[in-house]
């Protein structure tokens, strides 16, 4: 039986925010940021959008829809790549957090192409999760969403059956395909049934003809800030 | 200067429509077939839509918008691959033909990802083409189209750079970038340029965030058939 709390005190959610708090408190005066997407970048934002109005200057892009319209109604200048295609900070959450490696599983709230495009363009990828996002070993918990082009997505979803990772396709509540921004399917894999390991995984899905791109974000993670209801604690890569 | 011919006489259309008609001859009662984009792929579609109206029994599937109307306008049986994962033959052309290995460069007519993915579905993969397409080295005329999503694809295209591609946008007459059929751009990439072997660039091409797929088909063709004049020469890769 899982207790239920009143959302202020719903301990993930205070934890969220104490690494939501932090992560924002990074964003600094001229800084070109980017803004993640999910319930804890969701928090980071609300906390960048209270600085702006207290007179703080950023330009912004946003990794999703969501994320973005969140910004343009707090106010948050938003710019693009032709105007900027160098990002100072990206904060964004995941999904998984690998101990040590800091590697991360992402998009399961279905941005992962524009968050790895964005995360890509950053001098510095700070990630604020609550503590249950941290794993041993990437997958225990969460599939790797794989984003694959409509056209033919049957092939593409064998030849990754074919490789072991037992691709499921994403769907809303109707049973239709879920469709995301950049027009594509997601088809779930399963990391540990594959037996590679996230590096041969990574690689693998790069191949596979029909694969736009995968939520395993090895190596990219800067800093991983975890939110608890006592404070923070801050995760530095060691590779 | 260069000779102007009418279309029945001009040598590369009658070059084109003779390894057209050998490779429409390979489809069989039954099959089911890829049916290429391009210019030689359209004169195998003529040629098949003529096989079937004298009752030849066969289902398709096009690698392009305009293929698949053409086929249709013809009366070929168009199916899917939700009923047909697996095609026994696709029929292609190729921007270039790299002799011996017969790697190719594909998809200077827009439709590299769709041609990808069906030739991936296919036990056979036969490539029709003029002379012209020979190549001793594959690049030395062609760039290698690689299609990108359009989110941040200054910053794709920035890392392209980095590794030596100096990649370009294809654009519409009217100055805007040109749109493939599964909504993303185009930069064509220098392959010379970039000093690296076709393997290591489809490799490079693989690992880049943003790219969605490229246009080199390595090791993929089963055979290739050229066209002249004079009659027809079908080459197999040897490796």
């Amino acid at each position: 039986m899982s207790m239920s709390f009143p959302k202020q005190q719903d301990p993930a959610e205070a934890a969220k925010r104490k690494a939501a708090e932090w992560a924002a408190s990074q964003v600094k005066e001229g800084m070109a940021v980017g803004l993640g997407s999910g319930s804890t970048s969701a928090l980071v934002i609300e906390e960048v959008g209270r600085r702006v109005a207290a007179g703080l200057h950023i330009t912004a892009i946003a990794t999703s829809e969501q994320s973005h319209r969140q910004a343009l109604s707090l106010g948050i200048p938003i710019t693009d790549f032709a105007h900027q295609p160098h990002l100072d900070l990206t904060i964004d959450g995941a999904d998984e957090v690998q101990n040590e490696t800091l590697h991360l599983i992402k998009g399961h709230g279905g941005a992962l192409l524009r968050e790895k495009i964005v995360a890509m363009a950053s001098g510095r990828l700070l990630i604020a999760v609550d503590p249950r996002k941290l794993v041993t070993k990437l997958g225990s918990v969460f599939t790797v969403p794989v984003e694959v082009v409509p056209f033919g997505w049957e092939t593409t979803a064998a030849r990754l059956r074919e490789q072991g990772f037992a691709p499921e396709l994403r769907v809303k509540e109707d049973g239709e395909p879920y469709v995301t921004d950049g027009h594509h399917y997601i088809l779930h894999c399963n990391l540990p049934q594959s037996g590679l390991s996230a590096e041969n995984a990574a690689e693998a899905f790069n191949r596979t003809v029909g694969v736009v791109e995968h939520g395993l974000f090895l190596g990219m993670a800067s800093q991983v800030v975890i939110g608890s209801i006592e404070g923070i604690q801050i995760l530095e890569p060691s590779r």
